[in-house]
């Protein structure tokens, strides 16, 4: 079952899918569906002996492309809507052990390939209004399976957070004629403190109103509505932000560090974003001390407010020596 | 150091708080502070061998009302300014082990009387535009104090969550001249599914659109603003839906179920909103099934859409039966 609800109080959809309830949940290594399939051994997701990057649909997914009417007719206060969409999970290595940070430069550049290259397939199907690319990592994130993957999210809708996004950067181009994002990239450029990599096409840094102590946003440069894009030289950069950032996250704390890794960009199909939506990642990571970890509770959940314990100056400081750290 | 940095990309207030980095977490229960004051032991929050109910300013507070200017003059696209407003901790009861749920009924209706008490004292200070009164419980939660207790932000800004219902209830108001939440609960009462307990004055149920699997709102029958403006007939019933709803919780799946409460209300100062605000509380429960735990991951933080495994049609089933077993 996949079935959309409005709630009239948020004007936002929420999503509903029974079956999500059992899925997996944490199963030991060796029985990881995430792993080839040995010679002999049960059969995972991937009927194959080996692989490098793999793309397939979500066995749980929160949406379908052939979501039946919903069995609840709302009201004219609450509609209801088919769960349409289509939902993905990208596989990163057939290393069960392996991680985003650990992987080669090359391997990377190869999964921006595969993020561009479905962001292209899945923002061309009717029932797709936003392609949303994400990784969430670690047990305290509430990770189900720990091999090494990422998904992508083809909604219905563009949902809130991305929309609010769009929504100011509209408005600042109106008032302004510049991109919202260029000029915040530009104020970020010019004070310097807060920035963790400088590359030559991404700068990665922990913004001025970061929500988490140790927040990253991964900004192109170039003024570009979506991953899809990026030119080559900026593809590559991109993967090496990334290989830049992730080691240095993992080197904060001396630990893999858990986080949800989102890609904002141009919703797909409907209106031209051009000048409006600016490609960039962010990186939220829950931990605020090596032991801690920032809850999402009542001021953030039932209020919608952020309070942080750390300042983005320090946080960035201690980031940037991790990052110089994680080089050597 | 408390102070506000405006994110212009979601247009709202990040609060910071540095000092919250080092709060107590998690003491053993002999040193808990927020216990009375044994003679001759260590000096607690409280100085006095017993108490009822005691409030009192939060030591590691997310708002103060004297905060400086802040240090970092910020930009035109990203102004700062004072952290000012203020945090209150809101003790239930002196006994350590006690929780809310297990709480007479009676004491409940003292601490409805101290909620309504701290609305209007907060409410009347010019500093504060929003009183939100909740309580973070269990572990799951982030609890970093076991001791039974709420929490009060006196916020200087309406914050986003209230803000949009506040907006989407003047909408309503506008285009129907009703109350947003008065025509929800008729439609809720008209249905009857999703009802988990229906008092004199307030109704709990599992709102149609609900976020999380066993979310419950109770709200007031009559259109009033805020906790201040009940009557006494009202504060009882409200006393007595907590006293159903919360061992009714505890019964679903027989432990101290944890979860997040908050009400919303009526914005203190400024313009009028009445008919548009109408008082309920909200509870957040973070599990999804007796040992798993509904994350806030990729979708819900990075893209604001919840995706919810459970019907509220079926969570209210099993809240209603809890409840009613718990009454036996």
């Amino acid at each position: 079952m996949n079935e959309l609800r409005w709630d009239p109080t948020l004007r936002e959809w929420v999503a509903y899918a029974t079956h999500r309830q059992d899925r997996t949940f944490l199963p030991p290594a060796e029985y990881c569906p995430l792993d080839p399939t040995e010679p002999g051994g049960f059969p995972t997701e991937v009927p194959r002996e080996s692989y490098d990057i793999v793309v397939f649909e979500n066995k749980f997914p929160s949406f379908v492309l052939d979501a039946r009417e919903p069995d609840e007719p709302g009201s004219a206060l609450t509609p209801t809507a088919p769960g349409r969409g289509v939902t993905e999970v990208v596989l990163y290595s057939d290393d069960h052990g392996a991680t985003l940070a650990g992987m080669s430069e090359r391997r990377i550049r190869n999964l921006v390939e595969v993020w561009a290259d479905r962001y292209r397939e899945l923002g061309a199907r009717e029932e797709v209004a936003y392609v949303f690319i994400f990784e969430n990592k670690g047990e305290a994130i509430g990770v189900t399976l720990h091999h090494p993957h990422g998904q992508i999210y083809g909604y219905p809708f563009i949902p809130p957070r991305p929309k609010k996004e769009l929504e100011a950067a509209r408005d600042h181009r109106e008032a302004h004629d510049s991109c919202l994002h260029c000029d915040l990239l530009a104020e970020e450029h010019a004070d310097g403190r807060r920035i963790v990599h400088k590359g030559e096409h991404f700068t990665a840094f922990v913004p001025f109103y970061a929500h988490f102590p140790y927040e990253v946003h991964v900004y192109a440069r170039r003024c570009v509505p979506s991953i899809a894009g990026l030119d080559e030289d900026e593809r590559r950069d991109l993967a090496r932000a990334l290989k830049r950032l992730l080691p240095g996250y993992d080197a904060l704390f001396g630990f893999s560090l858990p986080y949800v890794m989102v890609m904002h960009q141009a919703p797909t199909g409907g209106r031209d974003h051009a000048g409006v939506a600016h490609f960039h990642v962010e990186f939220y990571p829950p931990n605020r001390t090596a032991e801690k970890l920032k809850y999402l509770a009542g001021s953030e959940v039932g209020a919608g407010a952020f309070i942080v314990d750390a300042l983005p100056e320090a946080t960035a400081t201690e980031l940037r020596e991790a990052v110089e750290e994680a080089k050597r």
